[in-house]
């Protein structure tokens, strides 16, 4: 009762933190209706910012760090990618009015990774003075890129098994090449037309000034102190925006709601999972542990949408974008206190 | 004379503040003919900033105070609101040249409330040390929402006796409806209107996190520091704005011309006065005078408009709009300095 | 061999400041196909900002300044925008493959001054501690009208001679009017069109404001803190800009990449021997004699093309755009470096 009452009071404090009550704020002034709107370019402004500075930030860590302690992280996160789409195969791409490349775009958008959402994670952390490895922002493109080419892969060798099946079946005369099974250049083409998103880009372009250049003074005098400001923007915007796309979810099957507000849960689990392993393993943060789950837990809405639409045309944004950006990544960023409390029931912190 | 030297002196020390230099730069500029442009984007983004932030440290402000403290100016601000709409029909909409609903439209604006100029009053207060209620914010809704009501009402009024008077005199069929006298539903369509106007939004939201989150920490680190240098682009923009708009103004009457610069005086001296009774009421403060001064002297620029264009599609927006941005802000802004002034010698700061 | 160590390390370490990353980055980021895009509201927004910022500072130094101290590099900065001028004619402009009018309008932009190069020499001074006049943004713009006005009636001239002896081959029936020879006309007309343009208008706005206003609160707060950071975001956009410019040139012929890489060092020399001067005249610090060499050795990328193609409507962009956007700036900008330890091993620093 006790800790229930904790849970309670803490998540509660939590919903008070700037970047949540801009979440929520945002969902209710689109839910009332409002005319209020952050124009395009100033979003697309906030996110390069905001991802060039988690970016140097991990960049100018891994320059002092161990490869080993960054390492165990980076493979635990490219198989939480891989696994958190294998599970939504399992489970969303069978379940009843969902067609298979519906299901795997949208499992593909959840197990990639929410930059806005990460930067979130990290601010409430710093609020509370919770220490996680610096390195954290570099794991980031692991678990995204592993999300969207298993997803992709995994929808086209099955487009192709029933095109192949439909030959055998008699109608088409066409073959499908070499396409069937493994494809190399397939896997190629979606890690580079991924890498080349803008968010990954400028992830990577902080990355490598991090690491490379010494951008101390530009970090400490501009990127850092405006972090949590144009984050708590973002943040309004993402809460008006989820509220828009909810909107699209009543034309499509219910089994997308369910996915959408369960799997953050299911997957942030896995991702704290795969953080206490790395815990016992290589000394992993507390904070760390928090951030893996954050990352599993969230669903891309940045680069992942663009590359779905490129590479399975097929597959309908209604679906994977309602799903995603309207509930899975309102549901990611205020379970994060969760997350926060049961790092300090199971580690301490 | 030494009265009249003090005032001089004092108004041109007061042009040389970041705020106004930048206002008249930019009519400067504009009237030299410069293609320098802000883009939309940025003055969007600009405003929803102060508001947020203009809300923000009210909600915090309204927190701790003595509700009796907050509800006597509220009332005042209303009041105000209400009086200017009533001068305006009884001088500019019965002047020559001037149509009724046209001048109750200029009303409106000027009975209304430009945030950025209540922004640029408290940045000139903080500049010299002058303190002010927290909650001042606070009042901005009670007197942009009373003028433009109000406004709207009694021109929605007025047109129905004119057309009841038609149909009595013969040629019109249509019955009127339900709408003559006072009606209800409009009152409530243009409160909702105004509310889901992008300032009243943006300001409202920052009310409700200030109010309810705990944003100090985001507060202190972006929307403070950041709050002079965006509202110096801001008034360069509203300088630009004013000078075109300027030209507008010689498509109407002159009798615009004559309220665009005496309103902005008439109104402040009305808005002083209330804060003067507010003062020996409950204890208001000489800066909360001189705010309110500001809000009454100022005219809408961002949620007026576009809400009186929806509910008086028959006004010209060449005269209200020129009327206010081109004259009302400029006048409104420049003439802070003489609210200063007249506290001083009045109250004594 | 020390010395080119020297020179060889110290470069490289330079390489390594956020300013240069930054725009190396963006040059990597599209040569490696990207699709990062920074709005181009957000540019103008930059733009705006930096030139504001570099006007203040010189107009709150110009206020304490000696005029003659002044007086001296100004009149310098116009006889190098001139010189170079000159230059391109009796180079660029008799080159095979090359136009006369699109030379002129290639050495008009590398006569004339880049804002952001001019900023980033700025802020590598300051990271060093190497003090320069606070007057110096207030040179700018007398290069760049010297050099623009220079290249127009020059280019202009040469037509009007080319028409003038068609007319005496007898085609021709019209007469040139008195445009011949030297036009006062023409000259304030390019002088009011440079004015007129956004970068320069920013600059002489900030001039004023730093001269007759006191902005130094605002400086304080917002436009000298934010520098650095929105200068490496107005960087990543200038090494996107150039890598996309570069493709340009291809197009036309070899003698533009020639003395698009060339001329800045050549200019910079120039304006490095011009600072020297001024140092053994008026004691011009050594801080200012770098920025000299970086102001000549820069091309104009934001007033200049518009000028040039309003007055020279008949040369290609394709040709000065190019070569200026997509060489003269990034080598600029990479041979900062170069004047610092120039300056070092000169007059010591």
């Amino acid at each position: 009762m006790d800790i229930a009452y904790d849970i309670a009071s803490t998540i509660l404090r939590q919903l008070q933190q700037p970047t949540l009550a801009f979440l929520i704020g945002g969902m209710v002034l689109a839910a009332l209706g409002s005319r209020i709107e952050v124009p395009d370019a100033i979003y697309k402004f906030l996110v390069i910012v905001l991802l060039l500075k988690v970016g140097m930030s991990a960049g100018m860590s891994v320059r002092d760090a161990n490869l080993m302690e960054l390492a165990v992280p980076a493979v635990l996160a490219a198989a939480i990618g891989i696994l958190i789409i294998f599970l939504g195969r399992a489970t969303l791409a069978r379940w009843r009015g969902v067609s298979e490349v519906d299901g795997m775009a949208t499992a593909g958008l959840f197990g990639a990774v929410s930059a806005s959402t990460l930067a979130a994670g990290m601010a409430m952390l710093d609020d509370r003075g919770i220490a996680y490895e610096g390195f954290i922002g570099a794991l980031y493109p692991f678990m995204d890129l592993a999300a969207l080419v298993t997803a992709i892969v995994l929808a086209r060798m099955s487009a192709e098994r029933k095109a192949a099946r439909n030959v055998q079946g008699g109608t088409a005369t066409l073959t499908m090449g070499g396409r069937g099974g493994f494809d190399g250049d397939m896997v190629r083409g979606i890690l580079v037309d991924t890498v080349r998103s803008p968010a990954i880009s400028a992830l990577i372009l902080g990355l490598g000034i991090g690491l490379l250049a010494r951008p101390e003074s530009v970090y400490a005098s501009f990127y850092e102190p405006l972090f949590r400001g144009l984050l708590s923007i973002l943040m309004l915007i993402m809460g008006i925006e989820a509220w828009q796309r909810l909107a699209e979810l009543r034309k499509v099957a219910h089994a997308y709601v369910l996915y959408g507000v369960a799997a953050p849960f299911v997957h942030g689990l896995i991702g704290f999972g795969a953080g206490m392993i790395a815990h016992y393993l290589t000394g992993f943060s507390a904070g760390g542990v928090v951030l893996l789950a954050v990352m599993a837990a969230s669903s891309s809405d940045i680069s992942g949408p663009p590359t779905l639409r490129g590479a399975l045309p097929e597959a309908n944004p209604s679906a994977y974008v309602g799903t995603s950006t309207g509930l899975g990544t309102p549901v990611a960023i205020l379970s994060i206190p969760l997350w926060i409390v049961l790092a300090e029931m199971v580690i301490g912190l």
